[in-house]
């Protein structure tokens, strides 16, 4: 078998005819790389707004991956040299307003992400309107063998189901349904490699998090032998995928822990912003943008670098935490108090400082009673690259409810994940610096902890992991 | 105080200036009237594939409120006499495809629907994509008069939520986004009344309901004082409303249950096609259709009914239960095996008597083997409408997913609300019979149940209830 993705259980070909492929086009046609475009933390980004530059077929793949309607999408992409393979899937609707059949998927349905790639999907994809997170641990008596045969079995479905085929054997849950953006990311926890006799490979970025003073974790939701990241436009393609990928763990692995999310829908929001979490905050807007010089080094574990497993090279580092919000203290804040522990305003998130939401924070700036107008303890001065030694992570958040409490209280805040090339980099100095005395950490706790090593992307032909497990 | 909506606490035009409107021609322009257009089963529904008739402008609703993008929907109803003021309100996106500004919504977020009419939202609304389910009961000591301040301080914020504005007092959770499609609908349950003194105004229909041997009923997710139900196409605009109508509920109430539902997003799909849930069948096939002569006759009280309580004219009564699904369970029967306990294709809903979707369930046919093509015991049989004396109800459920379980099965099924004049004409003998021989009981669970009288919609400068409370 020379392509090990083409495996007798889950092959793309042998899925069935009545998969959720349609619109001919499609496939196709439009398939964004994950590689560039909009930068995660401000996915609903049109070109008007788009922090950083990019060249036009940049912007037409952004455009596509926003939240405009069909109009705006197919327009921008018919006008745009390049764009040809977009247009022709989108322009059903687009290009015959007012007799759009009922073959048209929008762009909400039809937008494909490419499972190949120099780096995984779903780090800097834009962010989706929901998403799965789930632990697996290995079986007792799995190793390297039945770990390698999983993930070549869930890089198939992965590529299978981001393309909006099904996969052999399905379930039938996101028939009718576009890919809707899907995407799916790997990822290995530190113990994977004790199990695995790979401990050698296990790179030191994987050392434990230091503990934090305001941390309230629970070790059953929190690590994992394997992680996986599903992000999808609507609801059922993402559970579809779940239930996939957990059928394919079959005896090799079971489930650990799983959490839901969900960020803003396509087209909710007039204009394209920054997501907003559930205290109403802007969250995200000093995230690096893929149009940073340094965005690749920062992120991106080189090819080649001092110290790095090499089966690492473009892959990233995902630590993931389950942030539990206090809405119901912070509700009792005045929003002059919301905006002082923040340090920005709740409107349009511009800095206390003056400006608009993308205006550096000018942390010495006072105010007519001398006092700072970016407080000491507000969370947006703690967490500033500028006083964390130029540390850098792109978050990449889900929102999450699981209900309201028998005490009244929501079961809801944010499930935090953030990437970056070495988390002692990234997460770790930010986060200490926060522990320490961000106004912000009594309205939050931290009660769920991960950390993992999701490995490049797979080329053509290999699956997600393969130069660690096969090398 | 001559209108009881405008009390101060909740007034809505005192909400934030910095509100959730942007767009201006949106809040007067998109307005989708709930007692019209697309039956709740069907609710991506275009017009090509549309079951029933409708003139025009309702099908340019309907088109509004269905899932194409905004080139669809503006050049739709830009070709559409009557059509002006929604066409105003999206043609920023679509009259100008290519410059499509940073300030258009589309569909997704700009549509609204109406608070007032003849009957709540939320019942022939075409189904959202998030929902949330909410029971609350009454503080000890509250009555009637904190009862009928309640439901006018919620009638308040669900007419100032659902035109896309922020209340006073806002977390700002939605703002930058549009109505969303959002709708609230208020209920009362049977202990409603005693609790108030209204015991002699208790419909009948809200006797208990009989007990069927298969429920694995749990009472404290079941019933309740008061109930609502959260629908809208973008989950913080349906977080935001939960959050809002909780904290209007004060002292006066407070959550007994809660529960979280999703439905396929806008745009995911291709065709507009009826919903599918998470066994993957098209499921609401059958559902009583708007248009149907005697749709109002089945699902509405109507005025001056004989036995009927005068104050639930226009009402409905609402069936909730959440029925798990057991889905390993499911997963391992064939395809062919699941289609016989359906007694329907999977792949398109079609009876397995033959035809397409809409074509009726032929209950006599036989194959060459001289079987029923549709078993005796399928649900499509025993659920039909022509083997309980015609009992309908509207079906308009929300999927569940909570997560995973330690033994790794997901809980995971159908937040079932249906919708019927009267309970012992609707949901009951249907019940009552699948509850006998439904090859699919073994399946699902039914883990709670509640039964609710939703009254009439409020008309302008009226509360939800106020007839019955204030009579």
């Amino acid at each position: 078998m020379s392509n090990p993705l083409t495996d007798p259980t889950s092959d793309p070909t042998s899925g069935s005819g009545s998969g959720s492929g349609s619109g001919s086009g499609k496939s196709s046609g439009v398939r964004a790389g994950s590689a560039s475009g909009s930068p995660a933390g401000s996915p609903r980004t049109s070109p008007g707004v788009s922090p950083g530059g990019g060249d036009h077929l940049d912007i037409s793949r952004r455009r596509l991956l926003g939240t405009v309607g069909a109009a705006g999408a197919a327009g921008l992409v018919i006008g745009a040299a390049g764009g040809a393979g977009i247009a022709a899937a989108v322009s059903e609707d687009g290009s015959a307003a007012g007799a759009a059949g009922p073959g048209a998927l929008t762009s909400v349905g039809a937008t494909q992400v490419a499972f190949h790639g120099r780096h995984q999907p779903g780090i800097t994809t834009p962010l989706q309107s929901r998403g799965h997170l789930v632990a697996f641990d290995l079986a007792p008596g799995a190793g390297r063998k039945e770990a390698a045969a999983l993930l070549r079995r869930w890089s198939a479905t992965a590529r299978t189901l981001m393309a909006g085929k099904a996969p052999a054997g399905d379930t039938g849950i996101a028939l009718d349904a576009g890919p809707s953006s899907l995407t799916v990311t790997f990822g290995f926890g530190r113990t994977f490699f004790d199990r695995t006799g790979l401990a050698s490979r296990r790179p030191s970025q994987l050392d434990p998090l230091p503990a934090f003073s305001s941390d309230a974790v629970d070790p059953k939701r929190s690590e994992g032998d394997l992680w996986v990241q599903i992000g999808a436009d609507d609801a059922l393609v993402a559970f579809h995928a779940l239930r996939a990928l957990q059928k394919d763990a079959g005896d090799a692995a079971r489930v650990r822990w799983q959490m839901n999310g969900f960020n803003r829908s396509a087209g909710a929001t007039a204009r394209p912003t920054t997501a907003r979490n559930l205290m109403g905050q802007v969250d995200g807007t000093n995230n690096p943008k893929p149009t940073d010089p340094d965005f690749d080094r920062r992120i991106f574990v080189p090819a080649g670098a001092a110290g790095a497993q090499e089966w690492m090279a473009g892959g990233s580092y995902a630590v993931v935490r389950r942030i539990r919000m206090l809405l119901d203290d912070w509700d009792q804040l005045s929003q002059e108090g919301q905006e002082r522990v923040i340090g920005r305003r709740k409107a349009d998130g511009a800095p206390l400082s003056g400006g608009s939401e993308t205006t550096p924070l000018d942390l010495n700036k006072t105010g007519p009673d001398g006092k700072l107008l970016v407080p000491d303890n507000a969370h947006a001065r703690i967490s500033a690259p500028e006083q964390n030694g130029g540390a850098a992570m792109l978050r990449r958040p889900f929102s999450f409810h699981d209900g309201i409490g028998a005490d009244g209280t929501p079961d809801a805040g944010l499930l935090f994940v953030c990437w970056q090339a070495d988390p002692l980099r990234g997460f770790v100095p930010v986060q200490r610096k926060l522990d320490r005395g961000d106004a912000l950490s009594k309205f939050v706790r931290h009660e769920s902890s991960g950390l993992f090593a999701v490995p490049g992307g797979a080329p053509e032909g290999e699956y997600v992991g393969q130069r660690l497990l096969e090398a």
